[in-house]
């Protein structure tokens, strides 16, 4: 398959959130950077590095699941001509459960290269305890 | 105390975990970001977005903590202009106890704005597992 061009951060993130929810390994991987070192952080604690080892732990993640959907609220973003990272909060709906699993806490972090942009890091982990918070967003561009 | 002008996103970096070891509440609130929306996602999985909340819960762990050694390890660097992003691993010591706590995984986000390089984000979560990959440091400068 063709690699895709994504134009915006945003646009590789609902990607990557999309793979995940299609349980689809190629569209994810085609997210992540091919010309730098990546990293990868699961809820789990498990820390990931290269293409190959994170490649591996999300084929066992859909050979596990079929349907992970993925809910973002209360992001930060932050946004730089090269670099842009997000934090969010996400909950998890597996198959067509409705019970939400979560929340977790996410820093997704994005780099705008010769293909677009591309996932550079993604690391989540468990919130420890219920985010109340308003599910307000806020975007920053630096200048 | 007039603040602190970091000429990268290490030195900012340097100085935050020397603010932690110190347990200098304005030293490390002095290596934040005062002019973004800023986010610290602790082990315990608290996010706080805000200097108000960042320093009331900083001001807490100084307190019942005197002294904090944080030990990075296994670093990933990705620089830009204007953000920086360092994914590191770290073990935390505490008072003089040579017993090492952790790991735990890391997430620094850094700007740079007119003030030098200042801390936009720091999460920080619980390894799952021992890291028992080799004490190699990975720097990218993107272009």
């Amino acid at each position: 398959m063709n690699a895709p061009r994504f134009a915006t951060a945003e646009d590789a993130e609902n990607a990557f959130y999309e793979a995940v929810a299609r349980g689809d390994l190629e569209a994810l991987m085609a997210v992540w950077a091919d010309d730098e070192e990546i990293v990868c952080i699961h809820p789990t604690g498990l820390r990931l590095r290269g293409v190959a080892a994170i490649r591996e732990s999300w084929r066992g993640i859909f050979a596990g699941n079929p349907q992970l959907t993925v809910h973002v609220t209360q992001s930060v973003r932050w946004t730089s001509m090269l670099l842009a990272v997000h934090s969010h909060v996400e909950t998890l709906y597996i198959g067509s459960d409705t019970t939400p699993h979560g929340p977790m806490l996410t820093t997704n972090v994005f780099q705008r290269g010769a293909n677009g942009w591309r996932l550079l890091s993604h690391h989540v982990s468990p919130a420890g305890e219920a985010v109340t918070e308003a599910d307000d967003e806020a975007r920053h561009t630096l200048h």
